[in-house]
């Protein structure tokens, strides 16, 4: 073996991430001449696309997560670290963890976005945002102990208040969150309390555009708005949200009051891309070269929701098939530059948009076809299975699907930490130790 | 229909605690004429003999845990509240709870034991408890992050450090913990790590008595003892801890350097027994007459872990067979007093004890019958399969552990919350900054 093949001298990729684009990099790395170091502050691959359903009861946080570990650990050139990267020093070509320091070759940045308050991270509290698994479990925990705590309240005012869900925000994740909340009031929780009835629960969405999901088709949002509707959410549209706390959500068009806000309007870039000291977009996405390079930084790519970049004329959006194309891509691209040749650019291929909203109730643009209801919905249904990785995960996904919609139970119904905080949420202390008469 | 009997005329029994005892009880009130309250501070009963899988990455929390309302769903008499009882006032009887309060004509006290650290509270945040969702979840969070810091570690010492887990006390949970932590690390984490060999971590099981499983014959102490040391793990006896923190726990007869310790020693009874004002045993378990009620408080019992009663001559054992057989007694005599009868004495009838130690491996003394090995552990999955509550739950619980002992894989291996704060956990500042080569 000549020197230069042991692993030692072999060029180290590091990749930072490991969502859809970063662990598509690490794979494509697989049976490459390379060191590979793949840093994310979670131990966990999250599906995303799925998070609703953690924080709506249907499924457990660990159907949707992988060990990213477990995902590369057949791949022999791949160590995984477990650490928050705070910086990158493109200049030493060093990424800086919180207490440590990684070198690169080359580096793949694919840390991806965050929610964004416009401005209002004062609102965080009263309305928690849908990104990770915390805030998943989090939202769950709000939304089951509002059912609780409307049981136990005596004050008509104050039941409507718990038994009101305002969801800020009608992306995809915003639909799909208001179509399980109606179903889980409508046909989950029917049977379960003696004083209220959760079918009169109030699921309100709200929306600053003119219409549901933006980036589909207008086909498709009329037809999600009929599905929404059918449900029983109530769909605010044209009205930005101007004011968030405890007790209310205070909108163009009117004040609601309510115990429960979900934020699922706005996203922001990871705040990574800014260390690199280049130039970035308003939401603070990296303006990478056609071939997802970046300028000025040498050996750097930036891939998924971090990078702004165009194809055909047209901005890459950020969805999951766009940042595995480009985690591909860009390890195709580092490959290249080991071998001494020319990169090639980045063309995005979009195989179409998918949106739930509850059972039986999706819309899909698939090219210019525009297809709604229970073809649709089956169409999620596999592509989300498919794409599950793992398929411990997928079989247990199945058999949770199954269950919830053949017997309209869902299994996660579980409230963990301490409620009487939850409780006690902007209570008014006029009404502490009031008799409760079952 | 006579005034009499109209819901509201119907005499109110109230039940705290929703554990083993509690659920037994309002399920026994099914068709009897009362009108019932549940309150617990959780929405889940949880199955606690399989807590010890969820700290060590078998189970899901929901697998083990069923929302209250859904048990009760059924039972029109029956309403759950979700709150925190902070004490009962045996004369107005009325239950205070944090925000409210809650007037009974029979009670129903069945809020079981937590931990003790036998006046240590301090060692609490080095060597966290089993004893809720919460707790379990802590401490998967805490051993999965150990070998992640272990593999990011460059000092020999800390890497050992990191790959040392120590279980104090030698019960059921800990000889259950240290079998399941000995089996991750030599079966299921083996080939995820590049730098460090996981099957050359250190589980050592410390105990103060003579012998582990200090509740069963001391024929099954002693094969429970050679199945633990055939899986790996190092049983210290007679060594009583007097010292843990983040680096170490110091026994009798060493010192152990450690970064995760578990505490599986010592139970006290829950406080609410102590607000009686009644007179209780040394570890605050209130002495009950012969029939479960409690002396000189009207129309009150307590069952499961928070009684102490005797029964043939020998105390009750602090199992769930024990909290529901009470449960069911206690409940039958409160019908006895509505109904003008006398009430009837418990008698414990002891179904035998069983405890796992890891795949294929287990004890169990059933009556003079002494057994271990594959037909215990055979006897074992059986019982906790056929107990769990909900066939859902069954279901996903079987699924997951045929995954895990076919294909030798856990599937919840989630670290939740930040990381960074662990992975700092006790670390010196000038270990801060190094340079990690892949």
């Amino acid at each position: 073996m000549s020197p230069d093949a042991s692993p030692q001298n072999l060029p180290h990729v590091v990749i930072i991430g490991g969502g859809f684009g970063g662990i598509a990099a690490a794979r494509a790395f697989r049976n490459q001449p390379v060191r590979l170091t793949l840093i994310d502050r979670r131990n966990h691959h999250l599906f995303q696309p799925l998070l609703y359903q953690v924080a709506t009861a249907a499924l457990n946080p660990s159907d949707i997560a992988s060990p990213i570990r477990r995902i590369l650990r057949r791949q022999k050139n791949a160590s995984v670290i477990l650490g928050e990267a705070v910086s990158i020093d493109r200049d030493r070509k060093i990424v800086h963890l919180a207490d440590a320091e990684v070198a690169y070759d080359y580096l793949i940045v694919a840390t991806g976005a965050t929610h964004s308050y416009f401005g209002h991270d004062e609102w965080s509290e009263a309305a928690p945002a849908l990104k990770t698994l915390e805030d998943a479990v989090e939202i769950r925990r709000r939304v089951l102990v509002a059912y609780e705590a409307a049981e136990r309240e005596v004050d008509d005012g104050e039941v409507r208040g718990w038994l009101t869900f305002v969801i800020v925000g009608a992306g995809p994740t915003g639909v799909e969150m208001a179509g399980a909340l109606a179903e889980i009031s409508r046909r989950v929780l029917e049977r379960d309390f003696r004083k209220i009835d959760p079918g009169r629960a109030r699921i309100i969405l709200i929306e600053a555009g003119p219409r549901v999901l933006p980036a589909m088709s207008p086909h498709s949002s009329e037809r999600a708005l009929a599905q929404l509707q059918h449900l029983g959410v109530e769909v605010i549209l044209n009205s930005a949200v101007s004011h968030i706390d405890d007790r209310a959500v205070v909108h163009a068009l009117g004040r609601i009051e309510t115990r429960t806000a979900i934020w699922a309007a706005g996203v922001a870039a990871s705040p990574l891309g800014k260390t690199l000291g280049v130039e970035t977009d308003r939401a603070g996405r990296v303006l990478v070269n056609q071939d997802l390079s970046v300028p000025q930084a040498d050996g750097v790519f930036v891939i998924g929701d971090l990078a702004s970049i165009k194809s055909d004329g047209k901005p890459v959006p950020g969805l999951s098939p766009a940042a595995i194309q480009e985690g591909r891509h860009a390890a195709r691209n580092i490959v290249h530059l080991i071998r001494g040749e020319a990169t090639e650019p980045f063309r995005y291929w979009d195989k179409g948009t998918l949106a739930t909203i509850g059972r039986a109730a999706a819309v899909a643009d698939i090219g210019r076809m525009r297809i709604s209801g229970l073809i649709a919905w089956l169409m999620w249904l596999f592509v989300h299975i498919f794409f599950l990785i793992g398929f411990r995960n997928r079989f247990l996904v199945i058999s949770e699907w199954a269950w919830m919609y053949l017997r309209n139970d869902r299994g996660a119904r579980l409230i963990t930490g301490d409620v009487e905080p939850l409780l006690e949420r902007g209570k008014r202390l006029e009404d502490r130790n009031r008799m409760l008469s079952p």
